[in-house]
């Protein structure tokens, strides 16, 4: 919780235990609605359903959207119909969808059927798109004008109809087909002449996305071009909403949140922190369990070569090292590859050359990694054989790790499949396998011809 | 590199290769700059020379400030300083600085005294402030209006001073003193009557973030309450600046990137593809023989139980297990208290809560992991007391890998150090040495009392 929030969350607990509610309805007036959404999930449902009564139903809308689904449906249902309606009819249509998305069939109909006919047909129609496209974050209010009319009357324009507009920062040009065909910055506008036709002004170089597109690539559009929003097209080119940069902000926080626990073997949807223990403790179990399992793989490969590992059981001191080593070279080259189809430095065109890159990185790490600790066996053991078995097999791992921890998430990605889900415990288990096999092979190999 | 980068580096080519320079020209008014920008580290110096020189100013610009900062130095110097200091002059002072700031004193100084006077103290100003604070990160270029004037008055100054700002989307109100007292978009101003005085439609509540601020902190900031850009005051509340929500989208991903390959210990700065395969192995290096040194630490540990290691051979099949399954369960608590301090989920201040939390996780996720490895140990060994070895010290391990994995970065952070940085190799070193220390010294102990 932020220090202003927790500001917020005092004051409101000294107005509660007060009585007296005209306190807290001024102090409810000011307060940010962003502290205040993190202040609720503090409170018991009675108290949240008191303060959130309180508030304007447009900063109520406010609050709502920032809190989890979950508790949404518990306060709406708690509030009473009249003034749930009243509260999603003050929500753009995406932020009502992005509510709405997470709740049962039922919920969703009864919900629906008390907005006004016309939010709820927006807000249908939105339902429809798929949660993480850019259908699915735009909103439709956004300002469109005919290519036909002046900046006067576009401005004109602006001020009759915009209070309803998420952003007005941007008015999207349209032919009578509704085809985008330009835009101009409200800030052109108004450095424009009043008479100046918006056809003359405009760009028409405009960058839009599909309605489909992933929300990853519509965030690396905005966040490239530095736009505050996007418009959004479908087939025929069409205009059917914007994707604002606040969405975006938001879509790239919960990506890279997603990426790094991913990568770090936790199942994630939504929140971590702020969910119970035992919540917790199952996004963290699933994969654990699977490594634990994997482990075992490895295990059973160590058990095949018990007659080595008698024979020599100074192999056992550097097991260690010899499944760490190259386990965290797989892990730097499933990261950096990660890291760079999310930011689009690697893109899926260029696979062969990632691959032939990391695993040049492999041969000079490994080969610079084996013959220290080759230096460090022989001298701590005093057999060069063995010194040769631990470098010759740690290089050889890490190698292979760089093959296997840059050609798993290259080709997960392209079925579709997010690398960071899927690559990481399928690439730590590949890796403790292999390296164990290469080393107990060697150290067999040697072991006959050369005895220690 | 992006698809419609590829398209412009093809079209780029053929125009060089054709010879006469109007097609290009052409092409290059027309083409985006984060495109343009992307294609020039595929051409050679002589070429990138070619291309800057033929682009307007303006547009050089822009795509100067998307270049390595080492591309650019030698790009500047190989266009003469006549075209250099036109093209610093056309950048906003924020992006100037960003620029120079990674240069040497004197290049710094060179390039300053080409730009003209007051540009150029702009941007030295700016360069006394930390490159990572609201005071690196922000423009001096904003719209700020005295409390006194009408909505009217404050949109004719808007009409003449404007094309310089980088963003004007909100208008500042200062008193007097140049004192911050208030906010007023631009689409508020368009919405009023002109004769409104902007104090009175103005919001006071103004956040703002000082100049000193953590750029962590500001991008959490914007990303909260869903600005386009937040004012930087100094410590007597005057306005120096504001910073805009695409440097804070650069900041988030900048972040995110940082954190998810410092957890995979990945040396970061800046871009990681795109560069030599050398420098790349430079950034993967270091940590990796640290931790092949760590790896020794463990090494050591179970030398010195060589003794229960000859008797019970078995031990060595779940090494890899009993090293693994708490370095992971470490891995996890790191990388979710870490994000969670990134997003702010997790406050300096709650630091005994999350720990309290997370051992109660890995008390949850130890008992369940050691119980089914028990099972696992006696049914393939047929040794009810191996399996307990087994199990016990896997479940202890794994709650202690959840007391380091959750401590560390919390203290580490505490003294103001990225914990991304300087946890995982210490983590990760720590915990091998731990659960080889209780795995063999339970062995040891059963050993002596309950031979196998």
């Amino acid at each position: 919780m932020s220090i202003e929030a927790k500001d917020a969350l005092e004051k409101i607990r000294a107005y509660l235990a007060a009585g007296p509610t005209e306190g807290l309805r001024r102090f409810l007036r000011e307060v940010h609605y962003a502290d205040l959404a993190e202040t609720l999930p503090e409170l018991n449902l009675a108290q949240q359903i008191k303060i959130i009564r309180m508030c304007e139903p447009s900063k109520a809308a406010a609050v709502l959207y920032e809190l989890d689904r979950a508790e949404v449906a518990a306060l709406l249902e708690g509030l009473g119909e009249w003034r749930a309606a009243q509260i999603l009819r003050e929500m753009s249509p995406d932020d009502a969808v992005d509510l709405l998305g997470g709740m049962q069939r039922e919920e969703q109909e009864r919900f629906l059927s008390l907005m006004g006919t016309s939010e709820a047909e927006d807000v249908q129609e939105l339902l429809e798109y798929g949660p993480e496209t850019a259908g699915g974050l735009m909103t439709t209010e956004c300002v469109s004008v005919d290519e036909g009319i002046t900046a006067g009357e576009a401005l004109e324009f602006l001020r009759t109809t915009a209070p309803d507009a998420e952003t007005v920062y941007y008015v999207y040009v349209v032919n009578k087909q509704n085809q985008l065909v330009g835009v101009v910055s409200l800030r052109e506008l108004i450095l424009s002449a009043p008479s100046t036709r918006v056809a003359d002004v405009m760009r028409t170089e405009v960058v839009s996305v599909h309605v489909d597109t992933d929300q990853e690539e519509v965030a690396r559009v905005v966040g490239k071009y530095d736009f505050l929003a996007v418009p959004v097209v479908d087939d025929e080119h069409k205009l059917l909403g914007i994707v604002t940069v606040d969405d975006v902000l938001d879509v790239l926080e919960e990506e890279a949140t997603e990426d790094i626990l991913r990568l770090a073997h936790v199942e994630y949807e939504g929140r971590y922190f702020g969910t119970s223990v035992l919540k917790r403790a199952g996004k963290r179990l699933p994969w654990l369990v699977v490594l634990l399992f994997g482990g075992l793989l490895a295990a059973s490969v160590i058990a095949n070569f018990s007659a080595t590992l008698s024979a020599i059981t100074a192999l056992a001191f550097f097991m260690t090292v010899m499944a760490g080593g190259p386990g965290n070279l797989a892990t730097q080259t499933l990261a950096v590859v990660v890291r760079g189809l999310a930011t689009g430095e690697v893109s899926p065109r260029g696979v062969l050359t990632v691959i032939m890159g990391e695993v040049g990185v492999a041969v000079l790490v490994g080969v610079v990694s084996g013959l220290i600790m080759a230096g460090v066996a022989y001298v701590w053991q005093g057999e060069a054989v063995f010194g040769t078995i631990v470098g010759v097999s740690l290089a050889s791992s890490m190698i292979i790790a760089a093959v296997i921890g840059s050609f798993v998430p290259l080709i997960i990605n392209r079925f579709g499949i997010d690398p960071a889900l899927a690559s990481g415990p399928f690439i730590t288990t590949l890796m403790d396998v292999c390296s164990m096999l290469i080393y107990f092979s060697l150290a067999t190999f040697f072991l006959h011809r050369y005895p220690m």
